[in-house]
């Protein structure tokens, strides 16, 4: 099996609600975990919403990094896509986990473009 | 069982190679197929690689939309995220499906942030 990268959907629970609802703090944090992976910032894109939480995302040159927060309920829904050997999408996950002051993180990994090598027919 | 948001992971095959390599026109897609799902745009951040290849983000009051391409394999990985009753997920893959000129298309839904009701406990 051949994937062209992995996203991990990440739940992270028993946040800081101040830190989640500080759109440049959340950005700041973003990009740091982007780097804890290894991975090259491209683009970013943050919004702070009324009256409280955030969406951002970060583009990699090996995919992206996004969130979402619910200050009022300590959540953060994150994900981490990324391509090639030598970003670890763990290493963000785990940095922000921390960073957040959270209690609990569940993630799963999905493998994202499978491309199953062609079936062999053997000559008989 | 309440959940705050569904994700969708879908998995486009056999696309248009051109269409997947066109910065503007996936940003344009993009954005038509958030609002096609009844979705309310924020942001936007996209990225055209060398030598071929887009990824970008789509940030909406719901969530958000986020898509990685490599026309070389007519392959687009892309994830949408909304959260609410008024935006349909589905409808944004669909959009996006058809306008790739796609061939096959998978795709899972993951529930997000999801807070199981407190156990009730029987005043015996």
């Amino acid at each position: 099996m051949n994937a062209l990268g992995r996203h991990i959907l990440a739940e992270i629970y028993g946040c800081d609600a101040a830190i989640l609802n500080n759109r440049n703090l959340i950005e700041k944090i973003m990009v740091e975990s982007a780097l804890e992976a290894g991975a090259e910032v491209r683009e970013v894109a943050f919004h702070k919403f009324s009256p409280q939480g955030v969406s951002g995302v970060v583009v990699i040159s090996e995919s992206h990094l996004a969130i979402h927060t619910w200050p009022e309920l300590g959540y953060a829904a994150v994900d981490v896509f990324t391509c090639g050997e030598k970003v670890n999408p763990w290493d963000a996950c785990n940095y922000l986990t921390e960073r957040f002051k959270a209690k609990h993180m569940t993630a799963t990994e999905v493998k994202r473009g499978v491309f199953e090598e062609p079936v062999k027919v053997a000559n008989l």
